[in-house]
């Protein structure tokens, strides 16, 4: 309650005033990364939470990674807004990865990670964040190929698959759900000879000398569904990056088929494009 | 009303009992790009929105493209359950783009666009799909290139840069947003020559001889702001792909920063990856 005067309508009118507003304080508030105008609609008529959400997002700014965030009852009393209003702008910065929960209280979220697309597998890409990876196997089962994963990847109708599910972790902390199915054929000992902590391409290149040739993913946004979000630990609904893979072996042979989800606020990919 | 006795308990039980729910209708129902065992989470215990939810998605699988929804009311006498839990079940389909609003009523949407991750322009890839590509310009103006921008592009801090916003359309469908940020110097009579409905990669190349020559691309998923819902006509704080983009030319030189916002509800990327 530093600023009881620094009420929410003195921000309102100077987001309105200003053809840019002030959530990353660059000059011109031209940030390239940062929505421009930051969603101050051209009627000029802002949504009360989302003024809230600017305010919050440059007090953000001043705090580093997990520093404690006031409590949304001194956040009410600071802006002069209701506790429901507040809470709708915590509720969508905890969705974008601005801030997280932790304990009781809410802190400033850390930037990120940016995961390349590329044939490297979860591990490598987390290891060269300079994180640990880490899986937790949720299940792992056989059934019949049914007909719409044989037509996606090539595998016979109706021949033995392996499904593996598990939840990824990086330093522990959970960050995606995976689905990899497979040719049980391929890999007839997967329940036995592999340990579903560890890197799956490392076990087939290293165990079963099979190296990835190369691979079809398609990124879609989606929500996680209630048992997504119970095993990955996010809020129900939690935007989350979808990648679906399909791979084969470096002789074009079908190998997995991999659904990911990956926690909308904690991860980003990137890709470099060239001619 | 045609099941007044299709009572929810009914479904609740039967995606209970079962260890995969009826979603997508597959042999074990392991539809390859579904969620497993389709949000039920281990301890069985199912929200009541969602189980609605998975009765309405069994109703999209056999309705097509266009095709009306019953309405908020006709559904909740369905599954004896209240107009809200409806509700909530509809926005998670209305925000996934299983369903759309068209005039009052709710209708079956068609599948995701799917956009190559690729050098091309939007132009190309909405070409490639069988639909008119189109813009809307929103903003076209100067001003000195920001120490994030520089940073960045490799352009000088304080040189006169454009940026340029359009409405991106997809046969008069709007589906995205994007901003465009590049160095007056290039090309000065931008405001001038450039049609803002056409292609800025075609003008570069045709119109000034440049080619682009690479690009690194970041894409995450956040929420719309109000300005951008208005713009884009979606529901507030509906999930987007945000691809962020720094190009150079053929001749490795800073060419653009692109943010581009495309609809979550009616994008999708993809992206081949080979050794």
């Amino acid at each position: 309650m530093e600023n009881p005067n620094d009420a929410l309508d003195d921000s309102l009118s100077s987001l309105s005033d200003t053809p840019y507003d002030s959530l990353t304080g660059y000059p011109e508030n031209q940030a390239p990364g940062a929505p421009i105008r930051s969603g101050i609609p051209e009627h000029g008529r802002i949504p009360k939470y989302y003024a809230v959400k600017a305010q919050v997002a440059l007090l953000i700014d001043e705090l580093g990674e997990g520093d404690l965030l006031p409590t949304e009852r001194d956040l009410a009393l600071r802006y002069e807004v209701a506790r429901e209003t507040v809470r709708q702008a915590l509720r969508e910065l905890l969705l974008e990865g601005r801030l997280r929960r932790q304990g009781r209280g809410t802190v400033v979220a850390g930037a990120k990670l940016e995961q390349p697309l590329s044939l490297a597998s979860y591990t490598e890409g987390v290891r060269r964040q300079g994180r640990t990876p880490g899986r937790h196997l949720i299940t792992l089962e056989r059934f019949p190929c049914p007909p719409a994963l044989a037509a996606e990847t090539g595998l016979e109708r109706g021949e033995p698959v392996w499904h593996m599910e598990r939840v990824l972790l990086a330093d522990d902390e959970r960050m995606g759900l995976e689905s990899t199915y497979a040719a049980v054929a391929r890999m007839p000992d997967l329940d036995r000879e592999f340990t579903p902590d560890s890197s799956f391409y490392a076990y087939l290149r290293d165990r079963l000398g099979v190296t990835l040739g190369d691979v079809d993913e398609r990124i879609e946004t989606v929500l996680a569904t209630p048992r997504e979000a119970l095993l990955i630990g996010t809020p129900p609904a939690l935007p989350m990056l979808l990648i679906h893979r399909v791979s084969r072996d470096a002789e074009g042979r079908p190998l997995e088929r991999v659904r990911t989800l990956y926690r909308g606020d904690r991860f980003s990919f990137t890709t470099h494009l060239g001619r």
